[in-house]
């Protein structure tokens, strides 16, 4: 094994947003010297990793020119230029998670074929290069009304989906290229985190249920364990794992799927990386997602993926009608609450449903939790000056 | 409330090792801007705080200067110049813990003191100013073999401390000012972590039981909760507690004590700040000792401090007879222990009994996690290239 800790081994982070941050509290506790490149200077790792270098992800040369610095690299967002990572792979960086898999997962429609090509079941689906090509399928009845559209590449946090229920929300779509999906009835939103290192170790996390903010389509509690059938449980388990599997992945997948009515699981969209819907894990799981990640691309042992205690996770996103700098108003009221954790992530300035931060709250009943989770939704504001 | 989230408030701590470090990992979750004095440059903060400062801590005009470009000072470490402590306060700077607080506790003549005069139950003792007043009263014989040598100052990990037993041992002392102290024969040694808020809100930890290594006198151990009589456990909490209050102390305290053979405690002497005895919390508490520390010095509500599982740590100290670049040999096998989690405190130079870092092992079953703490033990040695 090499000598990761208090050594001169320097591990590269493409990207340095919130991901990169709690990273960083792992990197630190295991003592990992940390190079990071974001575009922004004031990102929330910028000040607290050992090396930043400022520059575009999506930029050949900075990526490549920071790639030639460390001694292993892996991501924090996968909208990164991949020519630059496969040349550095072909020089002999090791790049986890591989540059192959990026690829199939920046793109949505490729992620679709994918899954269409390895039988993981999902909703049916079609590709347009452009908008139009899209409007001329309308105008031929080949797609009906209502469908999901989603932008191929870029988006986040529920950005680039819209369900699309006639012309007038076709017309306000942006040009790009991008998928439909039919529309399916489902019961729940679910998500499985997987671990799998180089020697082909892999462990899953529990599965985890989404709810969502009904207006701004980001996901507003994140429930673990499901409350669902164990059963279904095992099925969305073992989908996860197939997915992983076909990938021949290494490093951490997250994957979001649909509970069908009739209790089918299908495949949403995968996240190559610590994910949103594992930010629990920090204080419900015996080892959390972020050392979780570590481990995996360092071909160290995975740790346990179970939970000490029920865990519920409330994203804070900025309030409507508030841009500026941030306030978080009644965050000491939240903090009187027993298991309640804040997490803020150290951007200066909110905007309407920016995601500035989550709050975990821990239990060893989930109803319990799932009460307090609704109080402290109902209690902290993210609001400007 | 002060708004001390993503804001321009600043915080400043006095040290930065790796007490320090564990703290900025809080203050990193809360998005808590943090400026630290060190005297050394290479001090396990000094990558990763927003603001480092290089200056001696028991200098006046370094921790003066330092003092007046923060908002609030706290401390990662008690041996701090503490006239400039009191000018910083004289001209309306908050510092917690209180300047005449850490007066009491830099000195463990006055700390005895203090219990004797608050009838807190502790061993008794005598006060030297210099070696040679004890030699005298050896000589006399006031002073018996065997007694407990305690330097006056400046102790830490076991340095500071000597059991003496016979004119041979009294020879090889410092010259410095003293306690000695009638040895005791107790149970167990226990500790217990009180935090209290500007408010008066305070909270105990669990009792927590301690093993000595048998050479060393550092903590080889740290077991939460300590398998001991609950009617112990109470007293010890409330002695913990007596202290807070007479002392009228914000802060964390850390409070060691005996419990002897007839079940009595008596205090051994208190950490006014986050200890090694409180380790176990990253891992185990609802609440960790290091956002505990946060919350009772910025007067924001106290987290529950009661465990999740029960906890044991394992302090990672240099092995004998290696000096250098450090290695930390088998940690891969320790990581494939469910529950083990290391802490690298990111030192690069071992030394025999040098504190290089702790893991935490937590496990359901508190017999298991010590079974598992054994093997961590013998399993994992710090060492050099």
């Amino acid at each position: 094994m090499k000598n990761y800790f208090s050594s001169d081994f320097k591990l590269g982070i493409l990207g340095g947003g919130q991901l990169g941050r709690m990273l960083l509290a792992e990197t630190q506790k295991l003592d990992i010297y940390t190079a990071i490149l974001d575009s922004n200077k004031n990102a929330p790792c910028a000040q607290i990793c050992n090396e930043f270098h400022q520059g575009d992800l999506l930029d050949f040369d900075a990526v490549y020119n920071f790639g030639k610095t460390v001694d292993l690299l892996t991501i924090e967002i996968e909208n990164v230029n991949l020519d630059a990572l496969d040349k550095l792979e072909d020089e002999g960086l090791t790049i986890f998670p591989k540059p192959k898999d990026l690829r199939i997962i920046q793109s949505k429609a490729r992620q679709k074929n994918f899954y269409v090509d390895h039988q993981i079941p999902t909703a049916a689906f079609s590709h347009y290069a452009y908008l139009e090509e899209l409007k001329h399928a309308v105008e031929n009845d080949i797609v009906e009304f209502p469908f999901v559209w989603k932008a191929a590449r870029f988006g986040y946090d529920g950005n680039g989906v819209k369900i699309v229920r006639n012309i007038e929300d076709l017309e306000s779509l942006p040009l790009v290229e991008c998928i439909t999906e039919k529309l399916i009835p489902f019961k729940n939103e679910l998500a499985v985190i997987v671990a799998r290192n180089a020697d082909g170790e892999v462990k899953t996390y529990p599965v985890v249920e989404m709810e969502f903010h009904p207006e701004a389509n980001q996901v507003e509690y994140v429930i673990c364990p499901a409350r669902i059938d164990s059963q279904v449980a095992e099925n969305a388990r073992e989908l996860a794992l197939k997915i992983v599997s076909d990938l021949d992945f290494v490093g951490l997948l997250a994957v979001e799927m649909f509970q069908t009515v009739d209790d089918r699981i299908l495949v949403n969209e995968v996240a190559p990386r610590p994910h949103n819907s594992g930010h629990y894990s920090i204080e419900a799981s015996y080892t959390n997602q972020f050392e979780q990640h570590l481990r995996s691309i360092l071909n160290l042992p995975l740790g346990n993926t179970n939970s000490k205690v029920a865990g519920i996770m409330v994203n804070l996103v900025g309030d409507e009608g508030f841009s500026g700098e941030v306030i978080y108003e009644n965050i000491e009221e939240i903090l009187k609450i027993d298991g309640v954790t804040p997490h803020i992530y150290g951007k200066k300035e909110t905007r309407p449903f920016r995601k500035m931060g989550h709050v975990t709250i821990v239990n060893e009943n989930i109803d319990d939790a799932r009460k307090i989770a609704q109080q402290v939704k109902e209690t902290i504001r993210v609001i400007s000056k």
